[in-house]
């Protein structure tokens, strides 16, 4: 039996599926880990029950790091894991040859994969994006996800393009930080027949609406902070309990809401998260430079809605 | 107990709920209806048990006609439905008082709503939105519903300024075309304690997971074809009933994927949707100026997908 | 001897150069012309030198305005003009029939050519750009002016289309409001053995650079105001006068900057620009809905600006 | 006198003025560079009179190359150019640290200046802008060069950002990439009272047009292939002499059309320059991953391009 096409009986069994957080990297300063927070982090993410740990994403912004600070990262990450949950960690590069000194490294302190969004600097068509993953897929001793993250990278990883790349046997699956519906039900579909492939979404807030379509899981930011109902909602979503899924959605949502978009304009996702992660005490708030860091006005609001939503 | 935080014991009430097809306007050429056609196309909608029916919509080609052609094709729409359905008339214009005049129109032929997307050429910021938004609404002697479509007019209509114009006694509703997934669970989630605003999704691919998730139904194009076949999705999305969403989902994407993606360039929705409905023989096929029409080879394609999807 | 490779000698003779003003459309509300304003302003452009006039272009709020009132527009804006300057009329729309009606009644009122952007609420590759523009040729009966605004229409209008489409022999130029320099120089060089094409610029801060480069003139939304000041420059870059053009294009940005940018968001082109109309006398200040009004405080910028300009 | 205001009596005379080639990085393969290549441009660069040499560009690929590989080209260069020219290094890079790093290296191996476009991966605002050049520019033991290229980073510096860190001691100029001549003429306005900070654009097809407004140079990919050209222009325009401008355009725009538009898709700016580079005899042609390279029949065409402008 297909698993897309009928995921609900029970959670998915693929390698890479259910809770993956895209871990916070916990830092004192722009080129300081704050190393206590990141053990705190790991233990608090795996108590929660999480299904694996995404290190060096987007939400642990791995673009603004050094490369010293990245290897650090990984390797306390892998460390601290111990094996308990498999380590992703994330190699997104403009650079292929840094993906891939990253990569090597990620495999020799004992991660279980690599992901790579598109390199984002030069606009490029698809077929360049086919020979970039193939190259990558090559030299990397790990497998590989995809990663689709269309509003930062400038380029969409067409639904072509990711059937062509599936067949490559170190390339694993697919997170789709789109937020796109329609790209992900196609992508859905196009990969019925390949059910260990594993399809991944970034956003929460579209987390359990894809499960429900057959979906393998969620990269989802707010399971930094709140492990256990992700995983919860996860679970209800792939058990098909309806009534559990709407419950934990609105929390989702509330969380979305008043977390995600507390900033001066409506937005500040990063700041947000990681101001929450301060206040409930699970490690250092600071955001690297280049993005900017909460003014005390706007902490003070992430502060008021954790109380309302505690 | 509000709507949205239980939508699946049974199909929404709201007014305007269900599966209501943007309708194709067939075309004999630029500027002829094709008049028999259209007698068809609506009986085929209503013998196919939608809920209602938008004329003058993306899919409807609206922008492209001439006034005249638009009014013509409100009239007869009117007529050849007699009530059995209520018809939705899209108003969508640069100019404010175009807009008006044929809310007017439709209001004289027995139109039920109007639904507009924002003005599409001049850049506009959300406040000027909510301005132009409360000008129709006021001038409209039919209940307006708003519509986004930023693909297509270069802005989204913000969550904000929906929860702003939902307070209007005259906006009863918003069409989201986005795709977006985030977005529209935003939305979902504010409008939670506005149980009579109702929340259509345009892109069929995410109608099931959007209704499953609270939303009030589809205007979804592949219905034009096979009303049937969404209306039954509709259903069991809105039933929960897990199996056939699944088994039914299939078949909409299948068709997405051979009717709307048939153009040399992976695209082509209006020209694959039109191009079928000619070969079913319920309409003419043409497409008006500026889009283009299929080259014969690309019609033979679709001809092959319908008999495969038969 | 080819117009582009020595246009400096003196003005070009080409029937469409030198200055035409993009005309603002005097409004006293959304709905009603201010006619005693639009005869001052014609007045005031005429006795300013201007070398034409483009009514119901971007400046002009066409896609803003009933086709009652942009007819009303045409009509009186050629009575005024009398034949002493050619009347250029927008018909830009995304209905190509809609166009059509209104070049023929430019027509029939004594218009001298007519201007369209591309239709701009559908996506369009530009082979159907092609067609769509020699649609309107062949069906308009005044010569037709390209218009490349790919901010407002989502599309620009490529070399090569332009190379295509400046062989119909109802064709008989671009202007140009992309701002962007490397297409402009493209479009010069390629229409270099086609002298009598003509090539205008948008956007006035280009103007003196595009026409010391070889192209034939400004559709300039400061000349509303002071059109002397840029019929002065227009002749000063025609004739290389080059410490002249520095000490005009310094006044020109001036405008620019303090006209301009004057709105809460640094923007404002258009309330900046009709404000500033008001003060000076010419005709009323109202901006057509969608776009909103400066508010009192904005406005008294306007006016310090002008007392420091003047 | 104001630099600006009266650029054109003779040529600049500011640190960075003059035609400063982004200079290709010559490869091997991926990883490794082509030292006999390198030293051969090099040479022909100089011997071509230009004003400076400005390495790790987007020409310069440098997104795409190891670190490794990036300061062994920086090291290189800087032996080969031996204080005839000064070089400036690119140090654009999502992580402020890793640009910091690379622009302490440029000073130890005697580099003139650093160019530093936005971080581009993460979404930034105009005050997160102004923080990260501040801190590049307090950390850089060299001047620092801002570099607009809102193409690739998805952000323009504005023109209120320039203006503010203009003032900070070791931020000396501007290279505008964006092709955008209303944002360089603004900007050329905005500085005309700091009379030392340099304007430089990018485009070369827009490089005559700016210095005769009061630019002060170019950083014209071109000028890696024929040197003298670029420098001849760049003197024909800074000292006003009209004819010998056209005449050289017209060459500049025949490079333009006939070797960066030869892809398939009629791109290929990068791919074209490096072809024609392999076939001058100057260095090897290969262009690095993620970036395809030029299939035979387009290293053809090339050649047949080269041959007639030769």
């Amino acid at each position: 039996m297909p698993a897309h096409s009928n995921p609900s009986s029970q959670t998915s069994q693929k390698p890479f599926s259910g809770i993956i957080p895209p871990m916070v990297t916990p830092l004192l300063d722009d080129h300081t880990l704050d190393k206590p927070g990141l053990s705190r982090l790991i233990e608090h993410l795996i108590r929660g029950g999480v299904h694996g740990i995404f290190a060096l994403g987007t939400t642990g912004e791995a673009p603004s790091l050094s490369y010293a600070l990245r290897k650090e990262l990984v390797q306390l990450t892998c460390e601290q894991a111990a094996g308990r949950v498999p380590v992703m960690v994330g190699i997104t590069d403009s650079s292929p040859e840094e993906s891939v000194l990253l990569a090597q490294f990620a495999a020799q302190v004992g991660a279980a994969a690599v992901v790579a969004a598109p390199p984002y600097y030069f606009g490029m068509d698809q077929s360049e994006l086919v020979t970039y993953y193939q190259y990558l897929a090559d030299h990397s001793p790990l497998p590989l996800y995809l990663y689709n993250m269309p509003s930062h990278t400038k380029i969409s990883i067409a639904l072509t393009t990711v059937q062509r790349l599936s067949k490559h046997p170190n390339i694993i699956g697919l997170k789709d930080s789109s937020g796109n519906a329609v790209y992900f039900n196609a992508v859905l579909h196009a990969m019925k027949d390949a059910p260990s492939f594993s399809l991944l979404v970034g956003p929460e807030e579209m987390m359990a609406s894809s499960v429900l379509m057959g979906g393998d899981g969620g990269v989802n930011g707010g399971a930094n902070m709140f492990p256990t109902l992700y995983v919860d909602l996860y679970t209800a979503a792939a058990n098909r309990d309806h009534e559990k899924v709407l419950e934990l959605q609105t929390k989702v949502m509330e969380i979305s809401h008043r977390i995600y978009c507390a900033g001066k304009t409506g937005g500040g996702y990063l700041q947000g998260l990681k101001t929450a992660l301060a206040f409930l005490g699970i490690c250092s708030g600071h955001v690297a430079s280049p993005l900017g860091n909460f003014s005390e006005e706007e902490k003070e609001r992430i502060k008021e809605h954790l109380d309302y939503l505690a």
